[in-house]
């Protein structure tokens, strides 16, 4: 049928001739119809009479909402535009480009239909309530560039109120990737992860995430820094989130002291702090060392450096090996949990969804080889299927 | 890229064989990508870095959402599940097959990009702050299957705060395409708006809208009646909406009493009421009279017996002729107030939508044919182009 151009058609857009502006020229999705709505018979069942018996089975059976409406392979990508990409506080407005670009790349790689949710509030009782409100229209939550400390308590409140996945990529999604890689990295040189030292730069979103899913992957001497150095207890300064990392990583081995202080002779250094180390201090590392130089655009030392220190290096950017991209990640997940309409996203899934990625590296392991490709086609069958599994031991899978 | 099969595409479903349910199967509807995603190059374009560059245009000067978003061509499709079709309060859960349904015939018809919310809510102040919340996500509101008396303010205080279309189309849907099919049926018999005694039955969210129209297109002699008769201020029962609606109609006129007493000698009967009207209350109207029995699926009275004693009669169903049906209007209104970024949709909007409606009939006006098919390829086309010039006479247009 014949309908006005849209809005984006009409007009020659303002930076017409870049190249990145024309890609995103008109946004980078649609809606489509899977059902044909050509005549009167069409239109009766796919909406009044007919949709109205579909309606009442649905209030009769609300599990039917699995078989009869798009809401089980949704997920809704949740910002409030305080944390967006390294741009900080942005708004929900400036946030759409990339909630739209993870919604594009939940479908292409998950075949998950990801709907963009840009809030007008940076408020963490009204982005609870709001979320909660929403949830009868999606199969999953995928928060994504809240600024931490809201981020953790958002998360864990929608995880208690909510039986459908909510997941928060910066936190998780970094960490499985990570976590992955880093397997990989310690099988590379001979490393345990009960003798292995760890330093993580960055107490925010990934940082606290990370934390905690080596701990659960077995690493036992870790020390994670901020601005101040390390997070330890006997800080004054600390948040109740920062306290609570403390107890779990330097607390445990008593490190306290400056990042220079804990890189002193630490095997693996995972970056996600926005910041720039010295040469000098990477210097001080383990022989064999592993370096994850995180940030994005710039890694918190640049990987030629890296190199003259360490075995592996890995960044966030695609223009180095070994790239810890959080699409590895996500899309399988989300993929794994809706496959079984599972009920949340546990520990399990995650280091279920990090075995899978790394196992997929094989023989094939190398200093430049440590985590597959995104275009590795075998990644998100692979993460989905364990993700999958280990909804179904952890109890959460309702299929 | 091979991933795992949907949710739905995995397991027969219960009610398989049956074609309603075997077309609801999965939903209907998806999200696809316009854009391409299959190396790096497009990724870094797609996603980080490149889609940095394009936060950072919008952050600096929000108006380029128009350009570089999906937003401007995407509606929300809101409902609380309090009035859904015929059923009533049944959830948000079972609403979801109509909002995923008004979704895809917003596509189909306007172009309009649809995404059902479905809202777990039925507060007043709760569904509007939500609302007002998820506004940076969207370029319009479309309220669906909200009940009155909470759709009126809800809808009135969503315009207020909103700088985009808000619009409850069970009120306004339904008054535009009735408003153009009675311009044609009092073209055909002969008969003036100001001359015309008109009846509507049912006091709620059409009701109320229809009788404002009706009464900027200059219908004067107007009644409407609830279930304790003609909505008139000397009845000590009404609600403030339902007081506020007898001022504008019966008021005027003194008229009271039955339904009954209303129909005698009415030239016009307008029915949302979803009750039955008895053949006598019909028998007593005047000569060439019009009935719209809109009540979905059993019009108030049927259209063999209203046919008696009408000249025009129209319904709510696709299997008699002159279908009163929202879809000639929702699309092509969308699709003009987003053609023009319009902040809103004026009453100079509806308007100019039931006239280009009516207008399409022309020459070829008879007693079963005084609104166009829902699948008249002219419609949505003469819709947008009548309310995108509209808006732009009103002073609501942005292009």
């Amino acid at each position: 049928m014949e309908v006005s151009p849209t809005v984006a058609d009409k007009d020659a857009h303002p930076r017409a001739g870049d190249p990145v502006f024309d890609l995103h020229h008109g946004g980078k999705m649609q809606t489509v119809a899977t059902v044909a709505l050509d005549g009167k018979d069409d239109l009766s069942m796919a909406y009044t009479p007919g949709v109205a018996l579909v309606c009442e089975a649905i209030a009769a059976d609300p599990s039917l909402t699995r078989h009869y409406t798009w809401v089980p392979n949704v997920v809704a990508v949740v910002t409030d535009g305080t944390a967006v990409l390294g741009l900080g506080d942005i708004g929900p407005a400036a946030a759409m480009p990339v909630m739209e670009g993870k919604a594009v790349l939940f479908k292409q790689f998950g075949g998950v239909d990801g709907v963009p949710i840009c809030l007008d509030t940076t408020d963490t009782e009204e982005i609870i309530e709001t979320v909660v409100r929403l949830a009868p229209s999606f199969g999953g939550i995928n928060l994504e560039d809240i600024s931490a400390p809201r981020c953790f308590e958002i998360e864990d409140r929608l995880k208690e109120r909510l039986d459908i996945p909510v997941f928060h990529d910066d936190q998780h999604g970094t960490a499985v990737v990570a976590l992955a890689a880093l397997k990989n990295a310690l099988r590379l040189t001979g490393r345990e992860p009960a003798t292995t030292r760890v330093v993580i730069s960055g107490a925010g979103a990934a940082g606290v995430a990370i934390a905690k899913i080596l701990i659960e992957a077995g690493i036992t001497d870790l020390a994670v820094t901020d601005r101040k150095g390390i997070v330890h207890s006997s800080r004054a300064d600390l948040t109740p989130v920062k306290k609570a990392l403390a107890e779990l990583t330097a607390d445990k081995t008593g490190r306290a002291g400056s990042l220079a202080d804990a890189l002193d002779g630490a095997d693996v250094y995972l970056g996600v702090s926005g910041g720039t180390i010295p040469e000098e201090d990477i210097a001080r590392m383990a022989p064999e060392a592993i370096i994850f130089a995180m940030a994005n655009p710039t890694p918190e030392v640049h990987p030629d450096i890296a190199h003259k220190y360490a075995r592996v290096v890995a960044t966030g950017r695609s223009d180095f090996p070994n790239q810890i991209n959080n699409v590895l990640a996500f899309p399988g997940i989300f993929r794994g949990a809706f496959d079984v309409h599972a009920t949340a996203i546990t520990e399990g899934m995650k280091l279920a969804a990090a075995n899978a990625l790394a196992e997929l590296v094989g023989d094939d392991l190398s200093e430049t080889y440590v985590i597959p490709s995104p275009f590795d086609p075998r990644v998100a069958p692979a993460v989905s299927t364990a993700v999958a599994a280990a909804a179904r031991a952890d109890g959460v899978a309702r299929l």
